[in-house]
C-alpha cells in the first residue's frame, strides 16, 4: 500500500512542468500537472525586478510548487531571453517558422533548475527599419497550433499591448512585423504628462473612448492629444473622460496608421491578447470597416510554450 | 551738481518698467529703462514653483532691480494669468483682436507691487473642440505690431514649443487655433519611456534628425516611435541618434498632421519662437514644400507686452 501510494505520487510528479511568460512588466507562471494547468503564480517583470537576479526571482516564484512536485524543467518565453533576463537568447530572423524558432531556444541552469528559454524574432519592419519581438512569437506559434487555418496563406495578426505588434504571417512563417508604442505611451502620458488633471474615476468613460476613437482616425495625433487637456480646462470634462479619450485616441491612431501602411493586406485580422484590451481593438478595427476576430492571449502563449516543450522533450 | 545728478537719476528711474513672460516652465523678466531693455532675469515657471506663492517668486526676481529703480508697474503674460498664477484672468474668446485682448487684462496687487496680467485666448479648434493659449497671443499681437503686413488677410502663424500653437489670423484677429503636444511629448518620452537607452551625447544628431523627419511624414507615429528603440537594440544606433530621431519625428509628424488639417490655407507660414527651434520647424515645413519665415520669439513677446503697457499707461 505504502509503495503503491508512493508510485502514484511519483507518476503525478513526473508529469509536472512549468510554463512561463516573462515580460517586461510581469512574470506569469503556469504549473501543468498531467497536461492540465493546475495553478498559476505571478511575479515581477524583467524591467521592474529592481536589480534582483532573475534566477532568484524565478526560484522564489517556483518555491511553493517545488515543495509539492519534482520540476525538472521550466519553459520560458519573453524578456527572460533578453540581455537582462535569465540567459540572452539570440534573435531568430524573419522569415521564421516554428522549427527554426524552436532550434533557437537556449537551455541554461538558473540556480539549481534547468530552464529552456525561447528565442525572440528580429525583422525589418514595413519601412525597412529594424524591429524585434520577445514573447509575441510564442503566442503566434501557439495560435498557429490552435487554429490550422491561420497557417495557410497570408494573415495579419495584431497583438495589442505595451508594445503592440502588427505581424504578417505567410504560409506559417512570421514574415515581417512592426511595433507600435501605444500601451507604453498611454501609460507614460497618464503618469507623467500635463494631460490628466488630478482626480480620476471612470465616469463618462464610454463617451470619452468614443470621442477618442473618432479623433484618432484624423491623422493629427499630436494635435488631438492636447484636446484631452483642453476638454478638462474649459470643456467641463472629467479626468475619467480624458483618460478614456486618450485610450480611444491612441488605439484608433495606431489602427489608422497601420491600416494605411498595410492597405494591400486584405482579409480578416486576428487579434491575440487580453480579452478586455482585444475588445477595444475590435471596436477600432470595425470602425474602419476591417473584419477581425480575437484569440485569448493566455491560451495562445500556453500553446506556444507547448510547442517549445514538445521539441525540447523530443530532443 | 548734486541736484542735477539726482534729477538725472530721477528721470531714468521714472521710465523704468518690467515686462515678463511667465510660462509653465520659466519666468523671463526684462527691465526696460528709457524704452531700452537694459537687463534680463530668469525665474521658475508657474508649474515648477513647488508651492511657493507666485507673488513671492516675482518679488525675489525683481528685488535687485527695485534696489536701483522705482518700478511702479509690472506687465506680465502667460501662465501668470492662470488659476495657479498671480491672478486668474478670464480667457478672451476668438475672434479676438488686440483691443479686446487689452481690455481683458487684469490689474492686481502682488505683494507691494501692482501688476497688469494679460488675458489668454479661448477658441474652438479646427475640429470644433475647445482649445486655449496663454502667452502666445502676446507674441502674435507683438508680431502684428512689428510687421503690419501680417495684419492683412488670412495668415497662418506657428509657435513651436512645449505646446505648439497653429494659429489662423484673419484681418488682425486671432480667428482659430489648435495646440499640439509636441514639445511636452518629446520631453516625457526622453525622460520616462523605454525609447532611449542609458547614455547620451549628440553624436549622429544630424543623421538621426533627418531620419526622423522622413519617418514623421508617413502618418504612423505610434509605429515610428518604436523605431528609436529598435535602432539602438539591433540597429547599432546611439542614444544621441535616437534622441535626434525623436525630435525630427515629432516635429515632422506635427507638421504633417496640421498641414493635412489646414490644406485650404495657402500662402507663407510665419514661425514665431526661439531661433534654434524655429530653424528645425523651417526644415520640416520646407520638406513639405511649405514656404515659411521666422520671427524671434523674444522680440515678439516684448512688442506684445508693449501693446499691453501702452494701453494700460493710456488708461
Amino acid at each position: 500500500m505504502a509503495d503503491g501510494h508512493r508510485a502514484l505520487v511519483g507518476t503525478v510528479t513526473e508529469a509536472a512542468r512549468v510554463l512561463c511568460d516573462w515580460g517586461s512588466t510581469r512574470l506569469r507562471a503556469f504549473l501543468e500537472v498531467g497536461g492540465i494547468v493546475s495553478d498559476r503564480r505571478d511575479g515581477p517583470g524583467v524591467a521592474v525586478a529592481g536589480g534582483e537576479p532573475p534566477a532568484r526571482i524565478l526560484a522564489s516564484v517556483l518555491a511553493p510548487w517545488r515543495a509539492a512536485h519534482r520540476l525538472d524543467r521550466v519553459f520560458l518565453c519573453g524578456m527572460a531571453g533578453s540581455r537582462n533576463g535569465l540567459v540572452e537568447v539570440p534573435y531568430v530572423r524573419t522569415p521564421a517558422e516554428v522549427q527554426a524558432w524552436r532550434r533557437g531556444a537556449r537551455r541554461a541552469p538558473a540556480g539549481d533548475i534547468e530552464v529552456s528559454v525561447a528565442a525572440g524574432i528580429a525583422t525589418e519592419n514595413f519601412h525597412g527599419a529594424p524591429d524585434v519581438m520577445r514573447g509575441e512569437e510564442t503566442q503566434i506559434f501557439g495560435a498557429l497550433r490552435l487554429d490550422r487555418q491561420l497557417a495557410r496563406g497570408c494573415r495579419l495578426i495584431v497583438l495589442p499591448g505595451t508594445h503592440s505588434k502588427w505581424v504578417l504571417v505567410r504560409d506559417a512563417h512570421i514574415a515581417r512585423f512592426q511595433t507600435c508604442l501605444t500601451g507604453e505611451l498611454f501609460d507614460v502620458l497618464c503618469r507623467h504628462s500635463s494631460l490628466l488633471r488630478a482626480g480620476d474615476g471612470l465616469e463618462a468613460g464610454e463617451e470619452g473612448f468614443e470621442a477618442g476613437l473618432r479623433a484618432g482616425a484624423r491623422g493629427d495625433l499630436l494635435a488631438s492629444l492636447f484636446e484631452a487637456r483642453a476638454a478638462q480646462l474649459i470643456g467641463g470634462r472629467t479626468p475619467g473622460w480624458a483618460r478614456a479619450f486618450l485610450s480611444g485616441l491612441l488605439i484608433s491612431a495606431e489602427v489608422a496608421g497601420m491600416a494605411r501602411a498595410l492597405e494591400s493586406t486584405a482579409g480578416e485580422v486576428t487579434l491575440i491578447g487580453e480579452p478586455a484590451l482585444a475588445a477595444l481593438y475590435l471596436r477600432a478595427l470595425t470602425d474602419r470597416g476591417i473584419t477581425a476576430h480575437a484569440l485569448d492571449g493566455d491560451r495562445c502563449v500556453l500553446a506556444g510554450l507547448h510547442e517549445l516543450a514538445a521539441a525540447d522533450e523530443r530532443g
